[in-house]
């Protein structure tokens, strides 16, 4: 079916700019973009419905590259235990930290997983997300990491959400492999990665490179894993620490390296020349009361692209709200609100491989859409929380408000 | 009417803790708490209707007691501008900060004042407001100060809100007394404070103590000629360097005193002594990325409350939601989520002369308080963004979710 839609103006982000087009219209064929232009040279097209956009302006839907957002429990009491002085060495003794999301996760029965992931997805969704990532490493063993996975196809089928699922199975040490890391990391690489895989469920391989988690030596094995079975790798990499793991990620081509605080300007060059986008999630960085922040300044003046997420999990980045990301990539790391824009649409769909498919308002591409009721896009990164007047077009259909039940 | 509220846990706040009731039961008469406590103590009561809360965890309806929600225009290109480099002389030699907040809330009707207003104030009450202060303060001439206190009533006559205006005259030199801040002084202490108390249009009386703005002895001159119109009054007090306003709000019976970054001991023995609410601004410390918090183990440790609130205003805190500022509280300041919540409801309400009506879950009470669906309240200050599933009870009555139109 063909559509028209008119009376805006249109923030396209083509070239990672807001590329503005005033008094914008759009034709839409189906489910993607057949022309968009001014109204003014809008071509003659016989359009079975027309939409008034009442002087919105229209950006592309937002995606969320980066989120954990299928989990068992949440970490609340743990967050205000915290606060109350209570040191990180008895919360683990309790039995906190991501050792209790671990324990709820495999837990929960994959209904359980589906509706409170669900939950969270909507509150993402209502915000103006039109694509998701999910990623597992909550189960760490095959049948939670399948059930977690599984969830993350069903929020794709059941919400108007384009979801990539990714697999971090290489997340953390599951209590059974204690002190036998590389054990699991044979574990992921020859036995869960494969049968996963070949089931369907997973768009992309992740891993966590830290002192606290994996080896670079150990995450390159998931990686080769990963590349025998054609599937492309992200990269959690120089959060806390500098162990060049974004380097490492570019040698395989990665579609994205995640967090960077640490990088340094060697990384960013290899991450230039692989095309390797720089996934930034100033969320965690405010949850975690980080410092240093990620060398913007480098990564602009050698041309990477920059995307940012919400991260949303349970420990370091409750986060329900794509658009206040904008705000603290702003506040927290310097960025311009044309930038931030950018890194939650255009950037965004690079880093989930979906680049020339989503993110942009250009012909050919997917008709996912967010008409906001505001007199200029910097408004999206200046308001501070709240819930901004919306109209989320998917695949040329209204997502409005999906109803919670 | 009668009505009874059954089936929901209770943070009443009562004592400034979450004071919490398990399997609670609420009693209504007409705009008011008769009773509460567990439901299986419920006295024999003949109630009009009952409503199950299914569970919910309920709290007072949040009261945000401080914001300047009445302003004509925004500042989200000079947010934009200032982030791609431009320096603050230039702004201002634009016109821009504060003087062009000025010139577009002088600019615009009561009308335009008030429905730019309503779609704040309506982020505010979806998200659990249901008593909410607002400030003068950009209007800086009788004609334009009356504008927006009128404004401020009108949202409390036509929205399900209690609203306390508050005249800030004092809050910034206008262009026309420039060099003549003691004449501007005498302007608001002897002719504008006069007529607009007369009017009925000033619940409290602020100013802005700093060196930016007025002096110590100019905030005196007005805080006298609200003591003589038997106005409490409230001050913006050591945000941005120490001047000891907060002593001499002391002095005046103050209600609050507001910001507190630079605030010193004898400041916090003086507020202590003085009952006065120390009201903490998280937002506006995010956005101007302030690095030094105010001393909360002080005012802990002499007792002072401490009233957390969004600061909702164009240019230091264009802030949408309260509930995220006890996110902020927490994370930025290390408050509890216990002393966020406390900081949101009954210590707010203090900040407001509301202390004995409103705030708390406790006969003779307003019936204003919000059913979250939540496992537990310290949620509230956990999640960061998104609109948490609600249901807003203001005068025994669903507010829920007012409709834009
Ligand atoms: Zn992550
Ligand atoms: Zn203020």
């Amino acid at each position: 079916m063909r559509q028209l839609w008119r009376n805006f103006h249109a923030a396209t982000m083509t070239r990672g700019a807001y590329s503005a087009i005033e008094r914008a219209a759009i034709v839409t064929l189906d489910d993607r973009i057949e022309w968009i232009g001014p109204e003014a040279a809008l071509p003659a097209v016989e359009a079975a419905r027309e939409h008034d956009l009442g002087g919105a302006w229209v950006t592309p839907g937002l995606i969320d590259c980066h989120t954990h957002l299928v989990f068992g429990g949440n970490r609340s009491l743990e967050f205000e235990q915290r606060l109350q002085g209570v040191d990180y060495a008895t919360i683990a003794a309790q039995g906190g930290g991501i050792a209790s999301t671990v324990r709820a996760t495999r837990a929960a029965s994959e209904n359980e997983l589906y509706a409170s992931a669900r939950e969270r997805a909507l509150h993402l969704l209502r915000d103006g997300v039109t694509t998701l990532e999910v990623k597992s490493g909550y189960g760490l063993d095959l049948p939670n990491e399948r059930k977690m996975l599984r969830v993350a196809r069903r929020l794709g089928q059941t919400l108007p959400v384009t979801v990539r699922a990714t697999c971090l199975a290489a997340h953390a040490l599951p209590p059974e492999f204690a002190g036998r890391a590389d054990d699991y990391i044979h574990e992921v690489a020859q036995r869960m990665l494969p049968v996963l895989a070949a089931e369907g469920l997973i768009d992309a391989v992740d891993a966590f490179c830290e002192h606290l988690a994996f080896s670079p030596e150990q995450v390159e094995r998931v990686f080769q894993a990963a590349r025998q079975l054609g599937l492309p790798v992200k990269l959690h990499a120089e959060q806390l620490s500098s162990l060049h793991g974004a380097t490492l990620a570019t040698r395989y081509g990665a579609l994205s390296a995640d967090h960077l605080e640490y990088l340094t300007e060697s990384d960013v060059l290899a991450m230039a020349r692989a095309g390797t986008v720089a996934v930034l999630l100033p969320g965690a960085f405010y949850a975690l009361r980080e410092t240093q922040p990620p060398p913007i300044e480098l990564l602009r003046r050698h041309g990477v692209p920059i995307a940012i997420s919400t991260d949303l999990n349970p420990g370091t980045s409750p986060v329900l709200s794509l658009r206040l990301m904008l705000s603290m990539a702003c506040t927290l790391f310097r960025m311009t609100p044309e930038e931030a824009l950018a890194g939650a649409t255009v950037h965004a769909a690079r880093a989930l491989g979906l680049q020339g498919t989503h993110g942009e308002l250009a012909p050919g591409r997917a008709a996912d859409f967010v008409a906001w009721e505001i007199g200029h896009p910097s408004e999206l990164a200046y308001w501070i929380g709240g819930d901004l007047p919306k109209r989320v077009i998917r695949h040329a259909e209204d997502a409005g408000a999906p109803r919670r039940d």
